[in-house]
């Protein structure tokens, strides 16, 4: 199968849609840049909410679910919430069809909506007039609450999973009492949102704040989690904003302070979407196919037996069974692929192109002398095992490849990360990729000329990066600390 | 609070109404029948679509997710389905919006899309034309797919979780090589849904099938569970549909059989959505508040101590911490509330109004004397209980609620269910409410005017019903068996 794929040195971005599609993750459907999220896709998808949906109710959240639908003129309620997000819309106008002897079905033109409403691109709107009526005293405060939802935006070009018109996302929106309490809830989730990433998705990230220009529309300060992937582009896997009042005070939302006065909620919101799987493909995969990391892998550990003939696979499987038992007893989820209409070399290339961690061949030979075959997913090693103590082994591998596969991307970004003082250096260093850590003046103009000259952009500024001041490579100007600029996704 | 609720015998549509937006489970929103899930209604939500989501992947089926908008002409496809689904439908027309100077914002009338797109009321068409791309052999099928998505039915008359205009659900589509194989499917998901309506949601169901005027748009057979509500009516509370080869020649998917011949691709459908909510609580609940079956309470246990200083309380939380432990232990989710702001009064009501099982209470003469007590949400008993073997007790206090919520809605149906031979009876027994078992004679013309006259619809023909013949109630013919009539949801 993976004879089929582009090789990420040819062409990285044809390697990925190749990946994409031909892992059945995902494909387009006959709507303009609307996805399908095929069921090996879904599935690590659902991993990933799994885990993110514990780590945000152990952080004292529950979820909630507000409408679809936002109504046109909410959108403009908020000064600079609209400069964003009132553009590429999907706007519903009517809300009935009537059957037409010509065309089939038509649009009833009687049934014309007052006010046109538009498929929620984001929730704050709504969330925000709703919020309206549940806060009344600091003791309704803070609401903690996230949504699982579908989102649309217009996007005129569309990559799977990376840039869709539909994708699934969560969005947390909490309203509090204090500005300081809106701002540490804003810095907990980007941390929720950096461990997850470093733990279960195995890709290490940078912390930081994005610049004024590139801050979401109608937030005070937006911090985010920037990865870099294989080709030396930047992506954003998730962000969390601190909204100030702006939102309160566009919906009217105040509560009655414990000085007993009237005050605007405080709020903040907060966002990863099935981008995620984008990032988590062109992190860890290869020209052998899917590389995924254990911890999101649909199956850990696919068993393939190489049986010459029903009596052989029945007697493998009489084998391996306490080892089956002993795997799921830890927790592992494993398959045994005893499929007779497929050979052992067909399941072999199948299980390695779609990312499952560790696979385990087992023969007759094998039974004879107490030993198994055992492939790793990210080396492509094999080594043969005993199985005494098969089960602990496995959960030992699992957990170094989970670990091998973060400390990879790591040493990747390392490699790809250079310090940079001149605008020269800086322009020839753009043209290899990964990260440039550089001094800018804190200027959108500086920040513009860069990005019209280069295509970079500043990612962020990062919350632990070196503080050493230093003059901006464009202009001289004084800069407090270097920025990272980065082409991106 | 439950005295602002309205009582059940006074007004049952009101009584419903306050006990949603009362007890926190949901509200209507601006948006015209949309409606917000509240956390304490989406937390029994996500219970429920986790017991769901657990039975249809015991049953081999995985997850995917399909666009949410569906092209106009699709709709058109399937003649039957057309009639159906092709009325009530919010409509995108316009994919952008523009900055006005005198409206705020409005829709760029450049942006029309060439062809309109519909928010999906269901989606058998999108997934069907996805469906011809993976499919071409009989070893390509079964597809066994579900999909968990929000979709709109643009009603007039919208009630909170009974019918709204967005609501949402789960829809499972499946792909068969043989008729035989499909009809099993759908059977197969009915009776995972009535599993889940009697062991989950603790209520009796009936499964059958639907008469053709009540099919599904585009079925050959639906089959469905109905439940009795307290007050009478009937609700239909899943339903699971033989599709044929409807959809498979409406969008062209054909495979190659076992026979190396060409053939269209047999399919089901089936669903269940938040209408669930409406069923669950109009099953349970009652004049003091909400009623959750144990399974799918948010919070099993609240334990409310009674503490009349800090000192106290602390001391309280001390001895009960290992009860606790021992609780959680047994997979029991219980709330120690300390909150000190509230209180046990008034923490009391809240737990009752909002239909926590059990609530525990502890006070200093409780410790001394290695007591404490329980009271159960279903009953509204209250029985002092010795702390020794707590955990053990309340485990089985709450598989005996559990089992109590069903019987009670058994014996509620029961008594509300009569065998009626004349049409004279049953104008006079409908009146009183409940499921009336009567002769048909099969068409469709008596069927509406039962409707006519008494508003009273067949809510579906018994799967394991009577099967003794006799004659239609109305016009004398012969029946083959009884069916069910009833008011409805």
């Amino acid at each position: 199968m993976a004879d089929l794929l582009t090789k990420r040195a040819d062409d990285y971005a044809q390697w990925y849609n190749d990946l994409v599609l031909k892992a059945d993750l995902a494909e387009h459907s006959d709507v303009r840049g609307c996805m399908v999220i095929k069921p090996h896709g879904y599935s690590i998808w659902e991993k990933m909410q799994g885990a993110l949906d514990r780590m945000f109710k152990d952080t004292g959240h529950v979820n909630a679910y507000f409408p679809l639908f936002i109504p046109k003129s909410y959108l403009a309620k908020e000064a600079s919430h609209v400069e964003g997000f009132a553009k590429e819309c999907a706007v519903v106008t009517h809300y009935r069809l009537k059957s037409d002897p010509v065309h089939g079905v038509v649009v009833d033109p009687d049934a014309r909506l007052e006010e046109e409403l538009i498929v929620r691109p984001t929730s704050e709107t709504i969330i925000w007039n709703t919020y309206r009526g549940w806060v009344k005293s600091y003791r309704d405060l803070p609401l903690l609450i996230n949504q699982w939802a579908n989102v649309v935006r217009w996007e005129m070009r569309t990559r799977l999973f990376l840039r869709t018109a539909e994708f699934l996302w969560q969005e947390g929106h909490t309203a509090h009492a204090t500005k300081a309490e809106a701002i540490e809830e804003s810095e907990r989730m980007l941390d929720v949102y950096a461990t997850f990433a470093e733990e279960w998705l195995a890709i290490p990230v940078i912390k930081g704040i994005k610049t004024a220009s590139e801050r979401f529309a109608g937030a005070e300060e937006t911090y985010c989690i920037e990865a870099m992937m294989q080709d030396g582009k930047a992506l954003q896997a998730g962000t969390s904003h601190f909204l100030g009042q702006n939102f309160a005070k566009a919906f009217d939302v105040v509560f009655t302070n414990r000085e007993n006065k009237q005050e605007h909620v405080w709020a903040s919101s907060w966002g990863v979407s099935t981008r995620l799987m984008g990032a988590l493909i062109m992190t860890h995969s290869d020209d052998q196919g899917l590389v995924v990391p254990p911890k999101l892998a649909p199956v850990q550990v696919a068993v393939v037996p190489i049986a010459k003939n029903a009596e052989q696979m029945e007697a493998i499987r009489v084998y391996f069974a306490p080892i089956m038992a002993d795997l799921r007893g830890r927790g592992i989820t494993v398959k045994f692929d005893d499929d007779d209409q497929k050979k052992p070399g067909w399941k072999f290339a199948e299980y390695e192109f779609k990312g499952y961690p560790v696979r385990i061949a087992i023969g007759p030979r094998d039974m004879e002398n107490g030993t198994v075959e055992v492939a790793r997913r990210d080396t492509l090693e094999k080594q043969v095992m005993q199985t005494v103590d098969l089960g602990e082994k496995v959960e030992h591998l699992l957990t170094a490849i989970q670990s091998n596969l973060y400390q990879k991307a790591l040493a990747l970004r390392e490699r790809y990360t250079r310090v940079v003082d001149s605008y020269d250096e800086f322009k020839e260093a753009i043209e290899e990729g990964g990260f440039i850590l550089a001094h800018w003046d804190g200027t959108a103009a500086t920040e513009e000329k860069v990005k019209q000259d280069t295509k970079a952009t500043i990612r962020c500024i990062p919350l632990n990066g070196d503080r050493s001041p230093g003059r901006c490579m464009v202009t001289g100007a004084p800069s407090n600390q270097r920025v990272i600029f980065a082409r991106a996704y």
